[in-house]
């Protein structure tokens, strides 16, 4: 036993199959590498290998695409919650609420399988997000069901009420599939400690987007936006990344617990910013970006995680910024579901021992007696 | 690094200076001997010792008994909420979405902070459970004031809509004394972890009510009661029995990761469990309860924990098996908030290692090509 095991870095804390991140596997899924399916793949194909186990082949991934667009629609019940949270609201927490509200009236059990409610949620997590978005904003109901095959661009699409570009929609797919799995990550790891109590797979996801939300984890793609916006050029980009280093202010997007030189998903999505930018006729955008990536190396020895390109990419397609962690949830939750499903197989509690620093002990003073 | 550190079992994974459990300590909160606390305190000295760190004098505690009064009326989009989910929801479940649904109409901020967040969900969750109940039985809309002070008495005035013994309103009390912390159980870890991401104080509640929910957390007290009342006699109980341990069935309300050889909060449950099962002349359901234990004893050298005797107390004051776990988050969540503050003002991101066993790497084969 040892006395600092500061947050668990380098404890491990069980096995998994899904993916390896890190060391010298860069990131793999299954053993396939990241970029490899980030190349080729749809994220519907990524989703059916993390719930099933294997790449699907073309009758399969068409079955699949069919089985989420017949799961999109949101209950009236859920549309009426939705329709309760204020605008102002955090939309991970609409997220959450909308998740754990799907476990009231669509619970697991033996004819509502795991696997069902997986595919559900996959299917209406974009819904959730974007009808609760247009009646906040404008009092629209909007509808729910889309044209659209792949999840990223029904995701677009209900998004602005219209389609957006083919280079949008394949970049979209591309952002889900490297987000979709990464091992312990804390969101996935607090899924797999409430599975460990044999919980259901609602509560195990609401926990996670609950973990996910935090800005250590997946609100640092937001960040990152926030970040980037507050600059018009490169000049003025250096200028202002040199005072908050300066200030050691916290600089979000960069670094990674698990990989050491580079974060390999960077190097796909830093592409995809830097098309969307072009597309879009703003290139000064990636170029902001690039400044701050360069001075970051240069100064701390920090590389782009997934989460700093990202912010460019969905900027470029005209998505919110408070919406980019929801985006997160809407990939990662096919990671969350691989991992639940491999710790209900193999279970045991997750139930860590605490070092003790507190009194040893106290004299009890009744309640009339205190001071 | 292990290689099989299953269930993070004996592994240290921080520090807390709010309790100590099991080891020669038996069960301290903030150093003060759980035996002490549970004689001579109620319920709102140790919520207010849980958040402040203290235990409170005599003005501190009334003001503080009034502060919860002051906020125990529910919002009328929760009310909403709660009359959406059918009656056959699991009250876990509602306890998770009403608490969910706090954070999106309540949120944490630097007006409404944790501490503040904290009393209004200790002050409602009460209601939040009973709320739904009545409407989804009875279609009745409760009131969720009561002229009760303490929260195990208002608890139990909204449902049974009218004033119980004094017996059963300190029976109540005790429990919720018992049930109010344990330093890294599944549910406080759970919240910690989510705590890590620098997330907010409904994601981390909401996810430990999810992982408090299993059956091998929480649950516990349900299934003991499902137990106890398939018997009808000691003599039954002791062929019922004997048949499970033959077909090793699993018997809930025994042992615990942190005690070896007995629950300190056994002691103190299982003397109420026998007042309130004379109280109600249910002496039976109390000597079942003991011949259960004597046989996990003798053939199993395993002791009751405090769920055990918690379930016959429980169905003694007249409550519902299925709110019994929901009891719990009414007590717990004090000591949740305890250790999410402990998180936050010493934090690191939680994030473990995993060890991983599935393939080196596969080939990747693209969609047409796939067999």
């Amino acid at each position: 036993m040892t006395k600092k095991a500061g947050g668990l870095a380098g404890i491990v804390a069980g096995e998994t199959a899904i993916s390896s991140a890190g060391g010298g596997h860069d990131l793999d899924y299954f053993g396939y590498s990241i970029y490899d399916l980030a190349e080729n793949c749809i994220f519907e194909e990524i989703a059916y290998l993390l719930l099933y186990g294997k790449l699907p082949n073309k009758t399969q991934l068409s079955g699949y695409i069919e089985l989420l667009r017949s799961k999109r629609d949101l209950p009236q019940t859920l549309k009426d919650v939705l329709e309760r949270i204020p605008a102002n609201a955090h939309p991970m927490d609409v997220m959450r609420t909308g998740c754990s509200f799907m476990g009231n009236i669509e619970p697991e059990s033996a004819e509502n399988t795991a696997i069902d409610v997986a595919n559900r949620l996959i299917a209406t997590f974009p819904a959730i997000l974007v009808y609760w978005w247009h009646y906040a904003q404008n009092g629209k109901r909007i509808e729910c069901q889309t044209s659209a095959e792949r999840t990223g661009a029904h995701f677009l699409t209900m998004l602005h009420q219209k389609e957006r570009s083919t280079l949008n929609a394949r970049a979209m797919d591309v952002s889900l599939v490297l987000y979709a799995e990464h091992e312990f990550n804390a969101s996935t790891f607090t899924a797999r400690v409430i599975t460990s109590t044999l919980s259901d797979i609602h509560s195990a996801i609401t926990g996670a987007i609950g973990a996910l939300r935090g800005p250590l984890h997946g609100g640092a793609n937001e960040a990152a936006m926030q970040l980037i916006q507050n600059f018009s050029s490169p000049e003025e980009t250096k200028e202002g990344i040199k005072t908050m280093l300066a200030n050691k202010d916290l600089i979000m997007g960069f670094g990674h617990r698990v990989y050491s030189e580079a974060d390999p998903r960077n190097h796909v999505i830093k592409e995809w910013s830097r098309k969307l930018c072009a597309e879009g006729g703003k290139e000064v955008l990636f170029d902001i970006s690039e400044v701050i990536e360069k001075m970051m190396w240069d100064e701390k020895k920090l590389f782009p995680n997934l989460d700093f390109y990202s912010a460019s990419s969905y900027h470029m397609m005209g998505i919110p910024t408070p919406m980019f962690t929801p985006i997160f949830v809407m990939s990662r939750v096919t990671g969350w579901v691989a991992h639940i499903l491999e710790q209900r197989a193999n279970n045991k509690l997750i139930r860590p021992s605490a070092h003790y620093t507190g009194p040893a002990t106290q004299k009890f003073i009744p309640l009339e007696d205190r001071p």
